[in-house]
């Protein structure tokens, strides 16, 4: 047997492994869909312990020993040159994998969940009775454990990064903090231009009586303009919305319906119909290696804030939108204008939560949260002085103070589960989301007029071909690179929301 | 360490590896259901790669050697007294899972799946094109396998008990033949009768424009009635109506609707609903355990049809519900008594398809697959005999000769699917559910009444204490002994026929 056959049964076998790995988490994937979807409330026990064994089964043949003989065989510089680039992409990604999974000890593993659904439990008692005292154990001991994690993990510079790169594969705490430090300079230069402005915008259009079931039949007419394939996914309701994929070929996406707002379902179907377009556009040929997946979440959400913000909120949309809309709700939209509807989708207010902000103060929430966060996990800030660290950085940040913890540190889930480091990728969407906007801006000059037509296809090929078709083959800073011509730049971003809100509220 | 202490580890290992294969089945039922009622068409093909990783994982689980080594330690006399009943019938049960599956070769296994992929294939373009020779190659195939599978599993008579064994444990040819001798023969004589009786029945006030939505109403009405918990399942529509358990807290049934035929969804929706009382009705200590399942097929069959026919098309449950069910459709049942719809909802028809047939000839179609079944197996009929056969049998059984085979030989899917031993199961349920309804009257002499006035819960009481909370504990025939206090006598079939066609076809 020659040395290449020996190679093409190893790059095989990895690949049978990893294809195994990924359709066991697609199962689990399709129990975690019904879950939020389907599922009879009764349900939720039985469907918790098929979860559990679902993914002790993932974490068996992740961190199975033949895994590892496999990749060290193929990582060795004979074997890697006779290897296509896909197949050393593979090894390339699931070496990061098995890594970041046999890294930790069952023990950690086992702790982590213990602690995250205590967590998780706790966290919910102290937000409704808004009470730190009750969450606070529980977060000492999570944040001990994930110290603890990035310690087995390892790092170079600061313990978070070990956390942060799980999300977001090369981002630093150091590279963040650079390019969140001028964003957040900026943006609360903007905050204070839209303070003392001439004009105040009014959401009032959107405050009234809309029927569900229209509102519904507008969304799927929005999906379908955006390139989203029914026939290989559909949109259902869920308490929170979220994007799931079972394969390229069964990408489904939840919203929820505000019958007197018309903005809670329709944004949160575009903004899962951008995340949507991606996991749709992996192209078949990565499905069940490891790489038929979103580069990063940051990448993700990219593609889901450039729909939902760049593009659902601007003028070109509401111009091919409103005449749509109008016809399934005429006495709501009587005389309104495209112009009306863009500055209702926009206003901008300092407020305390972060999920229902506009895009101006979003990013001050995110860079408070990552401020707080790498310090916590580094040690520099423990768990007992964030209520009043968080407020405090309310008012310097966002310009307010939360009334109490309930509206102001216990408000997100993320922490409680064990989230440290995903908070990042939210801004790091908008960045990235504002820089691939500048550059197909300058390659389809007339993307605006596109838009405002209705053909939304140039858009939907062009992140098809600079994003969605190289799955995970490249690191988030290489594709953004390849996409625009240059690394992330903050000033995409800072441009962008200067340009649009200064016009938007006449301070130009 | 005591012998005690090691029994209680041992058992306890068991225990767990066979949670975790139940876990896995029921994450693999969670697909199926996705697969039938909400997966876009285009999903199909990963779902089949996710289902069929899935089901290698738990044909590993159930293949373990450990899980041999375990059962034989259990099965030790000196271990077997230490046991609890609960214990020892695990034992008893994962054994005869186990046997079955290691008994044949991974293979074998192999060979079937491919042959039955291909039979389902080229069944549908037999049946779409009435074309028996596009799909006998392949039935030859699978037949083949098939034998060669009972002669892996082992059998004391003939062939064909391995694999009805499967289906109906301990039911054997030997005894089938008996039953359905018996039957077939009292069957054809009220054909007979049927056929000179002094009415005819009408299906004319089915036969009328019934609004879908509508009927789902009526339907959910009917499934609270029974006691159908709708918090611990839910129903949904599919091309064929089914019903899958997740465990006792999540049990999914589907029907489907017909607009201008009311039987077609109320029938399913009652006969889905009965299957899902009894899965339900399984306690919550015997989840999980291999005990938490139906006693047979031939059981889960016995109690959808004894709601379905027994009680839901008795005048007793017309009483209750026409009322109700002309709230909803005032026009189409103007005038319609109790009594018409009893009328319509029993009429008997000689004719060609086993899904559509009635009440007294359904068991015709059943008996004449299990006639061919049995000898095709045990090699005294070959595949090419099949149609001609099928007609003949059609003709003397249940006196219409098929026009061609895609309405005769061709009709079903089980034999393409492999499924040899099943359809015997259906007509065991009807004699079980004549027999168990025997003694429900006799118990509770008032049950009609009861049921006029829209009490269900003593039935569904009577059957959750006698067949429901034993899950997988006893055996069928153990289970109708203990409910009914005698063996399965098909006298209470043929008894409970004749005297509900006579009396209603004016024959008394």
């Amino acid at each position: 047997m020659t040395l290449s056959a020996t190679k093409t049964e190893r790059i095989a076998e990895l690949r049978d492994c990893v294809a195994e790995i990924v359709d066991l988490s697609q199962a689990a994937a399709v129990l975690g869909w019904d879950q939020e979807t389907m599922m009879p409330p009764k349900g939720a026990d039985f469907r918790a312990t098929q979860q559990a064994t679902l993914h002790g089964v993932i974490h068996e043949r992740l961190t199975a020993p033949r895994l590892g003989e496999l990749l060290a065989e193929l990582e060795e510089p004979t074997a890697q040159q006779e290897l296509s680039p896909v197949d050393q992409a593979i090894v390339r990604v699931i070496r990061r994998d098995y890594d970041r999974t046999t890294k930790l000890p069952a023990s950690l593993v086992r702790e982590l969940a213990l602690a995250t659904t205590r967590g998780v439990e706790s966290w919910r008692r102290a937000r409704r009775e808004s009470r730190w005292e009750t969450f606070a154990p529980d977060l000492r001991r999570i944040v001990e454990l994930k110290r603890h994690e990035a310690a087995c993990i390892g790092f170079q510079d600061v313990a978070y990064d070990a956390l942060l790169d799980q999300f977001e594969p090369g981002a630093t705490t150091a590279q963040l903090r650079s390019l969140f430090s001028a964003l957040r300079a900026e943006t609360v230069a903007l905050l204070g231009l839209i303070d003392r402005a001439p004009r105040r915008l009014s959401r009032a259009i959107l405050e009234q009586p809309y029927d569900p079931a229209k509102q519904r039949q507008f969304g799927e007419l929005i999906l379908r303009q955006m390139g989203f394939d029914f026939d290989a996914g559909r949109e259902d309701v869920s308490a929170h919305p979220f994007t799931t994929s079972f394969g390229p070929t069964d990408v489904r996406i939840t919203t929820r319906y505000d019958d007197h707002d018309l903005g809670v379902a329709l944004y949160a179907t575009i903004h899962e119909g951008g995340h949507a377009l991606y996991d749709q556009g992996i192209p078949l040929e990565l499905a069940r290696t490891g790489l038929g997946e979103c580069a990063s979440l940051g990448i993700h959400e990219s593609q889901s804030r450039l729909w939902e913000n760049i593009i659902g909120r601007s003028l070109p949309f509401w111009t091919f939108a409103l005449p749509r809309l109008r016809e399934l709700f005429p006495t709501q939209l009587e005389g309104v204008t495209p112009e009306g509807m863009v500055e209702a989708v926009n206003r901008v207010a300092r407020s305390l939560i972060r999920v229902e902000a506009d895009e101006v103060t979003y990013n001050l929430h995110i860079i408070l949260r990552f401020e707080i966060e790498w310090r916590l996990i580094g040690g520099e800030v423990n768990v007992d002085d964030l209520p009043s660290l968080w407020n405090q950085m309310m008012e310097q940040y966002v310009g307010v103070t939360p009334p109490n913890d309930a509206l102001g540190v216990l408000q997100d889930t993320h922490w409680a589960s064990g989230l440290f480091g995903y908070f990042p990728t939210y801004t790091l969407g908008n960045l990235y989301a504002a820089q691939l906007w500048m550059r197909i801006r300058q390659e389809i000059p007339e993307v605006e007029a596109q838009l405002a037509a209705g053909q939304f296809q140039s858009v939907l090929r062009w992140l098809r071909d600079r994003i969605h078709r190289h799955g995970r083959m490249l690191t988030p800073a290489q594709l953004i690179e390849q996409a625009t011509g240059e690394p992330l730049n903050p000033a995409y971003l800072v441009g962008y929301l200067n340009q649009k809100y200064r016009a938007l509220y006449g301070l130009a």
